[in-house]
């Protein structure tokens, strides 16, 4: 593994300096070798406008991450090789040509045993990913922390199929989503009929609501994910609008009563372990971020996953150690 | 009760498109009818210049409000008939004849049994609101979200007695409100002296500071304040400066350490059963909510009343229905 | 003619009050007697995310126009019968289908003599209104605001033919566009190859770059665009980005060294006489319009358009006359 | 004159540090001796809201400003003692309280041959400068920069006699304005009527309105204004949405096609020897200025002004110099 | 005590309104008889651009700040003589210059006695504030709230060794901070090594993240540190990148998952009776912060530490009081 | 020459999608067979803080540009090899190492005939790039667009000898400017002394003040440029103050009066011919630049620097052309 792997460090190079890619990681398309790559998906054409612009933004905020994760006191850096691929081509205005694209792209990641961190765009992007993990893993579990279930069936008296309030219904219907391991975590305040959450469950999803957090404890919540997820091949999404408006105000459809920045790193820090395939981070939307902690929050919610690949992979390091 | 009393729904209409409504309801000056009616009040001669332009805010970003409160699994458009009556005429620089413009529109609502909510505004005119009110109810119980009493007697050496720091003073003088019902909710952070919360409480008024929140927990405030209010005719105005600044940061005068949404929501939630006649939310202040967070916390605010007052129809519905 | 078909006057009812309708026009589906109507297309499917919200905020912005064109010295509420129609039914993603509601609302204004004055959304929304307007007029001459041609033929290897790049080649295809009749006004800055404008050109529409204008002066660009369109039914579009990104930097495509507000408004006030039968602006785009002077220039060219209206109706009036 | 007179150098002292005078000024409520003042009126109870900000935002701002003018190579500080007396005691919501504060404060200066530069605050506040002017030099000739006229006689069916719109009426009427030797520079855009330059010029005012400057050229305005001025004492007043919004869009009533910084500039620097006896600037509203350019525009319409005083001081020093 | 030295009353003078001082503090370079004096330090060279404008926004932010604490219900200005000094001249590009004036300009202040409150300036500056404490103190205990220790070495190849990321370790180098007294709060996020904390406590510092502020509660950390502080003379230094970014989103190094205002406060309002000597706010960073947020935050732990003091003095004075 | 070399086209590639180099072009250290090469200098030591973070957002911004050159009807990347260099090493806080790096990074650049082109930073980094273009070239002449002449001899009584007001007296004194050959343009405002313009001319310098520009027009400007830079080896530095501030907010020392985007692009598109080795875009400050016009005018001005050389580079083709 490389010395040019490794995140950007900022006692060395002045913060912000160069080209900007995730984390100044090397940006480079051949993905041989690689452990998981940061992989933009600047689509927007699924929802509210504005978070197309979120790849760029979200490798130039990273620049505030430092290599090592605090918490569980790694450096990815020295577990996984980690590349900045750049950005699925998109094509504005025609989604079923972006997940194509995506399929296209991203289908030899999971053959080559890469695993994609994708960065939105709006959710919608998610559904190229699953399609593209699915093809080599069959249908994966889905993590999603979303305020919202995005399983409607259709919007605008059926004209349109798929955009960021359908595709996870579109996934279960496809095959590429296994809703029975799959959990919706963060659902909360408005929704369009009284069945909105009953409809997920219909489709097999579990749901844990912002009531049910509260209610249950967040150690419940973690062992209530490990118990759905199980071993499956696991696609963990994360929609920021999960957070609370305070921590995540730019983004397309702010639902108050949210998550914390905190309990959401919480969830993600007792994870380790499960069998991810996939990750992404949507609906960023950097005109609707005046302060950038949306963005902020988004940068340092990939680091969290490059943290749990990492203390897999090192788990893994040990277990393969000579003694 | 028409299909034309329902809030726009955005799997039909796109979000946001369309004439400015709250929630897409229909704009009518005809009241008959009708249960609530969402009324701008676009008035800061009182306070912070900026909360004039919250109406129409409000009303914009009201659009991200789907037809149905899940917390209470409860659609308020079919119980209830609602509409956005638009905004009382205001005189920008002459509050005493702003009143007087509030009290003729508004009284005839509580005469026909129509709860005016609000939304301002500065908190100044929450006074001209309780005196259309009190025509008709006789004084009426208040239950204040705010970080400050506002019972201040005047203001420049006497040259102002009604503004956003006088009026609930102004209100009990006037018999406008019930202070011995009355409790102001969220106070903390700094004040003008060392007896301003003895001050509200010699008026009448119980008080629940943030220290006190903190301290008794929310099922305790919420026993506290159905208490203090009990049966008597309610109204309900909520300062979004009883929020957090990173809350709420679009507000004139921040106060650091307040209610986060989820604890407002909250205590919101376990309301139902007290008999509303009118609330309002105020001081959001859109010149300086770039992030228009505070618009979007107002406008859930605003949701989570018509849940309430729902939820009582409903409680009627139910008891009314043949058997 | 009503009084209720009067803008709103500041001087009577505070600014910014009451439900956002342009200049406080009355808000109606209902277009029989009406001369002029203010329609809204909130659709930014086909060009820079983003520009969806602005027929809101030109409504909301709008107020700050007072009732009376000081140069012109006409008052366009005395002539015309304006109204605010609201917006014609978008579909987020699907523009074809877009088209097909705008032409399917818009044809019937053409046939009824109702000049629809529509508020963007990105440009490819001008194809709609054009497919409208030649329903009735045959193709129509177009007066097209711009810095850009938007007469690209396909963008993405011919994945989309159909955005704001390409929409003024479809309707010369379409035969909606009269191009001989046609005039391209402000091109300038940088293009995608060295025969652009050339190719505008082949397509039969006449041009008139930044340069040409500070060359020949406004008097002879006046004098050029009445002698290019003629008598014919015309079709004025403004697209923002033809002015200068200092008057208007919230749009999507900024190019340096446009028109000022000046040179735009001494242009459009010389075109007098001209037979307007449609005419828009589009690409006002508020996330990213912080100063909202984009905004405001929106607003102020539908002014210009509704005082060109007038003067025209005026004309009619003295002529018919009695004597 | 002190050395402690002179305003802060960036060469020697770090721009924007230290507590924020206009140009780093003493901050003194002593007036004797002095010859300028820099006074805040930070009201805006008669017009748009958030100017009441201006006069700290432009003290900020002021300290781009370095102590010579490179135009009339003068550095005012040599030839004027110039002070930042702070501000006038306002109070918000109760604008003839206000007005009599500033009667009181500033008819003092100008019994004592102090020029009072007032910063606004909203227009409104001239007209109680103008009082203060006028307890000692009787009806002032003003010049006042505005894209309107402000002599309209009441608003919102006369409730309010008092605001923005209205002091320049009002001024005359109390007869402290000479409108005689009075002039508007700047009128355009939108008005209630198509005769309220008429009124104006009723009054008795000359009006030179945009299309005046673009028609008769910058050299005819300023042979216009010393003609119609003469040698009256003057009282200037810039209210900065005068200037074109790409300048200034940081105010209440934006016009479009307004004054460039370049023009305006090259007016005031050619009215020197007129007998200015108080000014101000007005109309700067920092919550709608996010760029601040509008403040920079404003304390530098501040340092012409100190620039003209100084001219005119210098002929004064030079014909007073022994020989 | 004269009353000259008491915070501005808002139902006196309008808020916002006069020369911007701390609260509207008189500002005197005088510090004989005065308990604790605000002193601006704009310095940014050792990091993040910005936090240099931070001083005169704090000033201006703090007019939010009534006179009396609520919580403790003590008004500072009561027990305290309290001024506004104004800045510290800082070498903008010249740190180690910067350091020099701070030492010469503050040594004074503790040897009389006055506890001078710094408002950075990015978090460099606390080491000139500490070598001025030490030199009438000796090393002193430091209470440091940060997400970051601040220990490094150097920076760039060892071309920088003075910055806002190594300032700590120089303090224990140069002996003017005792690190067996001292302990940093709140670390957490994403570190350089996996022993930056450890190399922290290898110093002498004790440590407590924010793991362990949620593992251990509020209470234990309370008195961890006033076991760890003792008896010694404190200075205390607030960074708000300490807090979450959703409270102070305006500072230059965000990380994901601080402390709340709320907590913050609680902490601090326990902290009564240490020997506090010195104290700072520091990595404000205005540029950053749109909604004023930040600077509200800091505002408030100033006056906090103001309570602090006062409540320390309280005690004095009542231990004083004849009987 | 190979395709990899040309700019991202928005026909092809989705505007705004992959790694942000400057209009997509290759991101390479490699500068063998270049022609000219963007470069990155993120260094705000020696100025306005903030734009050390210009470079990622003219690169992001940059996306805006298209690939062909409109007026001049030119393909730079036909005519000229240029690719994306990335950033040179800065060091926060030490501007003279700084320099060290510059000088050694940039002085192969022209060894090697590629000419960099800087992207800035505060000004003062255009002293490292003369230092590098005079190791080769001897001393340059210097066209140098700017509001101030940057000719200032020492700051805060001497202890800054090196920032963005010094550096070009320290060019002079270096001997890496020949300011017989050197011009000035567009200095106005307000400056220090009533000598600070003879001081640079005492240096060697012509100047062109915007009094001259207006005065002489803009077709004497050029001229006069060109007759005073003759055929020398040119470096052509743009500070954007020299801008109208209503054209380039974004920047730290803001002058009214200053060019449009027109008369610069005016001036810079008659200046083909002249021997340009070096030349960089400066002063763009982000946090200051909410509308990002400033960071579109700065990356215009890159693109019109990239057509001059690419116009020079034809004229070579065309002389080189066989027959």
């Amino acid at each position: 593994m490389s010395a040019s792997n490794q995140p950007a460090d900022a006692t060395q190079v002045a913060r912000g300096s160069g080209i900007a890619t995730f984390m100044g990681l090397p940006h480079t398309r051949d993905i041989s070798g690689v452990d998981a790559a940061i992989v933009g998906i600047p689509s927007d054409t699924g929802g509210t406008p504005g978070s197309r612009s979120a790849p760029r933004v979200l490798r130039d905020v990273s620049s505030l991450l430092r290599p090592v994760h605090a918490h569980h006191n790694i450096a990815p850096g020295a577990h996984l090789r980690v590349v900045d691929y750049g950005d699925v081509p998109v094509i504005p205005g025609a989604l079923l040509d972006t997940y194509a694209e995506m399929e296209r792209v991203l289908a030899p990641f999971h053959a080559a045993g890469v695993v994609p961190i994708g960065i939105g765009g709006d959710h919608s992007v998610t559904l190229g990913e699953l399609r593209a993990a699915a093809r080599h893993h069959g249908p994966v579990a889905l993590l999603q922390f979303d305020a919202h279930t995005d399983t409607y069936d259709e919007y605008y008296g059926g004209k349109i199929r798929y955009n960021s309030g359908t595709m996870f219904r579109r996934g279960v219907e496809e095959g590429v989503i296994d809703a029975q391991h799959s959990m919706m975590v963060g659902l909360r305040g408005t929704v369009y009929s009284t069945h909105d959450y009953q409809d997920a469950r219909d489709l097999g999803f579990s749901t844990r609501t912002m009531d049910d957090i509260v209610e249950l404890g967040l150690p419940q919540i973690v062992q209530d994910i490990r118990a759905c997820v199980a071993d499956r091949p696991l696609f963990l999404t994360f929609d920021v609008d999960s957070l609370d408006p305070s921590v995540a105000p730019g983004t397309g459809t702010l639902e108050c009563g949210g998550l914390t920045m905190r309990e959401a790193q919480t969830i993600l820090r007792k994870l380790a372990g499960l069998h991810v395939v996939g990750c992404d981070v949507v609906e960023v939307n950097p005109p609707l971020d005046p302060t950038r902690t949306t963005a902020a929050a988004g940068a340092t919610l990939v680091f969290e996953f490059l943290a749990l690949l990492a203390l897999a992979r090192r788990g893994n390091d040990v277990a393969r150690q000579p003694n």
